[in-house]
């Protein structure tokens, strides 16, 4: 691309750094920007500029949060002994739009990928292990996904806690509610039927 | 979607105003900041705020510039007396990537919208007209995208300069080359029958 503008080149350059923005596609959020009045470009620099240098992780799950113990970890009404171990602030925020789940998380901050050189050392395991070798933790439940990565992570995790006796389970995999059976993968319809569930369960849920 | 930290609720919405970009990629690509070194955060902030805060356009042509004439403007090597018309810096780039066009461009910075409330006077249509009117133009090339806004735009333009007697054209419509004829949409496929050119000129492309 040949630019016109330096100014220009330098802001879809930065802009294009970002995954998955290709330079074209930072081209039109740059000229967008243009486009609209000088506040609205303060508005998003000010936002990110002050996330990034303010941005603080809970001392207790390592979730994002505002202050230093995060809205879940000190609302009372969940359950400590129940924590659910998961990559990042997506999943939780995915779990709570579920409504289903009263007790706290775990934020590795990612998944062991030797691939991507994120090793345990990089991850909040060590947290995780300690809270578990003092008692604080009754169940453990692993929500990461079903990748390579996320069942290195799960196994590394588990070999190290498994001596502490605490209940260790993993969210189900199945089809997913209202799927037609025809369409789904063998791998998943696969692990649905080996993991079966006793059909009174199924209409307690 | 139910944020744990305000700041990154903020940042996510700042981020998710810019065009094609929601809520979930807008989380995506906030993340990714935070999980590089804050230096990348200020790089990014920085040239947009430096561009946004700087940015100028040709004084002849519209087109955007660090200096008060462009690059293309300014090259003595070029055919001043033809002006290409374009809507945005885009289209200058795409056509300049062509190495096909030796005259100036004049960016009128948009299209006649009704819908998007632009009308002739939010555009550069009245030094364009000028332009013709002082005699410095000789031949006028319309390249606007050929949609409703286009052609409207570009109908606009002709009805204030006919009278001055220029040459005006509009770029070739047609097949792409190398596209297989039975993919084609009818109503291009259509124009370039209306519009075909004499076999000897296409020899000499």
């Amino acid at each position: 691309m040949d630019f016109s503008s330096k100014l220009l080149e330098n802001a879809v350059n930065e802009v294009s750094r970002l995954p998955g923005i290709g330079k074209r596609t930072a081209l039109r959020l740059v000229l967008h920007l243009l486009k609209q009045p000088i506040e609205n470009t303060n508005y998003l620099t000010e936002a990110l500029q002050l996330l990034r240098a303010n941005v603080k992780t809970c001392e207790k799950c390592h979730n994002i949060s505002d202050t230093p113990i995060c809205d879940i970890c000190s609302n009372s009404k969940r359950n400590p002994s129940i924590v659910c171990v998961v990559e990042d602030i997506r999943d939780v925020m995915a779990i709570e739009s579920t409504a289903q789940y009263r007790g706290l998380y775990h934020v590795l901050g990612g998944k062991i990928s030797p691939i991507e050189g994120i090793g345990p050392q990089n991850l909040e395991i060590e947290s995780l292990v300690n809270k578990v070798k003092i008692g604080e933790i009754k169940e453990l439940i692993f929500a990461l996904s079903s990748t390579m990565e996320g069942d290195t992570t799960n196994f590394y995790i588990y070999k190290q806690i498994e001596e502490f006796g605490i209940d260790i389970s993993t969210i189900s995999r199945g089809i997913s509610v209202g799927d037609e059976l025809e369409y789904a993968d063998e791998v998943t319809l696969g692990r649905s039927i080996v993991n079966r569930i006793p059909f009174e369960q199924s209409l307690r849920n």
